[in-house]
């Protein structure tokens, strides 16, 4: 304990910073309260009239504490964790509980060490939920296989909270033994769920085996029943899952404590369009939500939910993670502060950030490109296509009738159907996987990337074995990414170096 | 992790009790659930349709969480955890925050010890704040000192929650080394605080230098601005402090969670008569509060703000911890679980207690009855008299003038003043403590007792110095306790051979 935060906070020596004429989000009250906000080792020292060594007027402006997303891939950003603060942290976001989930199914341990590593070199607080299925299935093969002991391993080590979403709730509630002790080794902090769906006897089940949040809901009576059980419950706002106008009229008063907002998944255009947790909030309150209620949402009850006893609130004794806005209505976050230390200027960051080069998350891409055979082996022409829906990320299952020859199929004859293919490329196994789709929506070419949820192997789409080919080996020449062919030319790529799925650049 | 409890929750087998067609009060959305609570090896394990191999059938009364004490020093019961139990588990008190700060001022760790053992012979779970503050003050003779070393020994004893309330809040503001380095000592859990009237800018300098909680508020302004400062506060009603009807009206759907209830001191007639937790409950109820969130105050945010994180709800893995009754305008226990057993039906206890025996609390009365000279020798004949008040703690400074004869006070010819003796009785010092006293109430004998808050010396009053020399030798000789004494007689006594200050009893 510092007696200097003692002296300053008395008033008996004057702070390192003091934001004068703040009007003070308190979410413990839910008022705003006009006074100085006395700043001292990056801890807030007193709320009131304080006299600072810097002085900074915010002229009646509002602050609120610094917005946490409750659950976050960071990899869904394909940014590496230092480039990632560079976008969330000027829409407020000055903490992320984050799950490595994506990099641990490539680089296991290294994956997680290198997100920790990155996030230290920028002002963004990211604290990290082991990950508790990796692999996420048994039907592909992931770079890693993190076990019960290492989750034990790492569970006292500072800025881990607790464990991942548990993904696997079918192995959890049939009391399978790997899973069960994954859970166990998780005997402190919090363990997160990923239950979509589940209810009655089964959602009870899976709170009784020690499960105390979840972000699946999708509609309103899912995500009351699981308020109802005892879970912290997320509503999230991403990407490609946008659950907040479902789940908005479940809130209220009474069960306010118990909701936290989340991303989960958010790529990095919708995050620079839209926002980031400023975005949830700023839905809520068009929702009709009470600004301050949705604040405690993004802030205190998410800092209560995952014991961050020095995070979400404006009050002597916890960090000076702060925003500055001008308007409770239509949240549009002008300053930040983190520690007291100001890293967002009218929009503008004040920090710089430092790549970590780490090795091994770096050539990730395992595969010999000279031993692809995309050739696809039939022994009907009656068969399954997976079928895609736009707008959504379950599919069907069409059976369909195929133009087949000498037991191979022949793209160029089945012209509304593209060829899918795994390329596995973590262990050199050489195993392809290989499926027909319908209903992609390109008219020539191919597409592969090094993203594919969960283990991330290469996943090609294409009319044509030799575009596909291309663009398969191109992913390996450029270490992992995302490469678009063109009428047998290489039409565009993203590179994406970290793991295959996430860059360091800008 | 039981898979018992994983297959009652799913329904796969019937569980050990189903407490049939229960009014469940959830405490997550303040809503009345009609279902079953299923219950497994002490833990709720689903709500729902469930099967039991033992089913009671509740017919529809109210089932809530076992109420929590916030925070109570059970010596102030004058009984022994054990008995204590009997007398509140009653009145729906399934735990209780103590702080064994009276015993401890006797009797040092193994005072604390005792309280634990004790309390472990019953079905009330105790959980323990260690004492910041013993001794409580410089200007007396107390039993034991508790260093912050033996302070940060115990930390991480199960049972112990954190620090016990720092009374010494001018020394903990004016930086005093021993007192931060108690704080610092007990660097997990929950830190109590007790600042009477403490604002501004020296109410913010207690909550940064580490202090969590606040039960000494008396007026709405005061637990308003604790509120605000980040604070839980609790909202006490004992036998001498009675802050309900002065703190109900801060109470509000904004703040709620932020608050807790508690007794502090309750003496056992005033349980028994009043009730216990229940009693803040109902009044809160009376009040004006909607029932369901007086029951919050008293289960789910005291298990929250003390990280007790198996109690205070009716959900999947929570303890069955249950109390039954009928109205929820007027809460009257009926039945008490206890980690599903059944621990009180209609209002009589099931249990058996076993009386610890433990020498080190025992014969804790050590001074010599035979030195003890009462004489009081005065310097001048205006003096300082202690004034007393009728109903209130606080006492004024009396200027007065008095007989005086050889110099040495003379009783018989100052009828309206009694003479006040506290004779250190933890080490045989031989000290005394003399004055003079006006306002007592009483007219001939004298009054003696081992109960002094808060280093329990032997304080005892009379007009006379034999009455007064003999209820001092009648403790002595009771082993602690409380004696009357009338026309040089014993008039009654009251045996605390516990420390002095609890008797083991029923």
């Amino acid at each position: 304990m510092s007696d200097k935060l003692r002296q300053v906070a008395l008033g008996i020596v004057p702070a390192e910073t003091v934001l004068k004429n703040a009007k003070i989000v308190n979410v413990f009250n839910s008022t705003i309260e006009t006074a100085d906000i006395a700043i001292e080792e990056g801890i807030i020292a007193g709320i009131g009239n304080y006299e600072g060594r810097q002085e900074i007027d915010l002229c009646f402006s509002f602050v609120a504490p610094g917005l946490i997303d409750g659950h976050v891939h960071i990899e869904s950003s394909m940014l590496t964790p230092s480039e990632f603060a560079k976008i969330v942290l000027p829409r407020g976001t000055t903490t992320v509980i984050a799950d490595p989930h994506e990099i641990a199914n490539v680089c296991g341990l290294n994956g997680i060490r290198f997100m920790l590593d990155s996030a230290k070199t920028t002002p963004l607080e990211v604290k990290i939920m082991i990950p508790s299925c990796v692999p996420a299935t048994a039907f592909e093969t992931s770079g890693y296989g993190l076990t019960a002991a290492e989750i034990g391993a790492l569970k006292n080590e500072e800025s881990i909270l607790g464990l991942g979403e548990m993904m696997d709730y079918p192995g959890l509630l049939a009391g399978r033994t790997e899973v069960i002790r994954k859970v166990e080794a998780m005997d402190k902090g919090i363990r997160d769920g990923h239950a979509p769906g589940l209810s009655g006897h089964e959602l009870n089940a899976y709170k009784v085996m020690g499960i105390h949040t979840d972000h699946e809901s999708t509609t309103r009576a899912e995500i009351e029943e699981k308020i109802a059980r005892g879970f912290y419950c997320h509503l999230r706002e991403g990407s490609a899952t946008r659950n907040l106008a479902a789940l908005l009229p479940a809130v209220n008063q009474k069960n306010l404590s118990r909701l936290l907002f989340c991303t989960d998944d958010k790529h990095p255009g919708d995050i620079i369009r839209e926002g980031h947790i400023d975005y949830n909030v700023n839905q809520a309150i068009q929702a009709g939500i009470a600004p301050i209620d949705a604040i405690r949402m993004a802030t205190i009850n998410t800092a209560i939910a995952y014991q961050l006893p020095l995070l979400g609130a404006i009050a002597p004794g916890y960090q000076a993670d702060l925003i500055v806005f001008d308007s409770l209505e239509d949240i549009k976050v002008r300053d930040v502060y983190k520690r007291g230390i100001p890293v967002v200027k009218s929009g503008k960051i004040l920090f710089e950030t430092v790549k970590i080069r780490n090795h091994q998350v770096l050539n990730t891409i395992h595969f010999n490109p000279e031993s692809i055979d995309l050739s696809l082996a039939l022994k009907s022409d009656r068969i399954h296509v997976i079928g895609l829906e736009n707008g959504n990320v379950t599919t069907s299952d069409i059976h369909a009738s195929v133009k087949v020859k000498n037991g191979l199929y022949v793209a160029e004859e089945n012209p509304d159907l593209w060829k899918l293919a795994v390329v596995e490329r973590h262990h050199y196994s050489g195993r392809i996987g290989k499926a027909l789709v319908k209903g992609f929506g390109l008219h020539q070419g191919a597409l592969a990337m090094s993203i594919a949820h969960d283990s991330h192997n290469v996943i090609a789409i294409g009319d044509n074995d030799p575009d596909m080919l291309l663009a398969i080996k191109t992913i390996k020449g450029i270490g992992g990414g995302i490469v678009l062919v063109h009428e047998h030319d290489i039409y565009d790529y993203l590179r994406l170096e970290v793991g295959g799925i996430m860059t360091a650049n800008d």
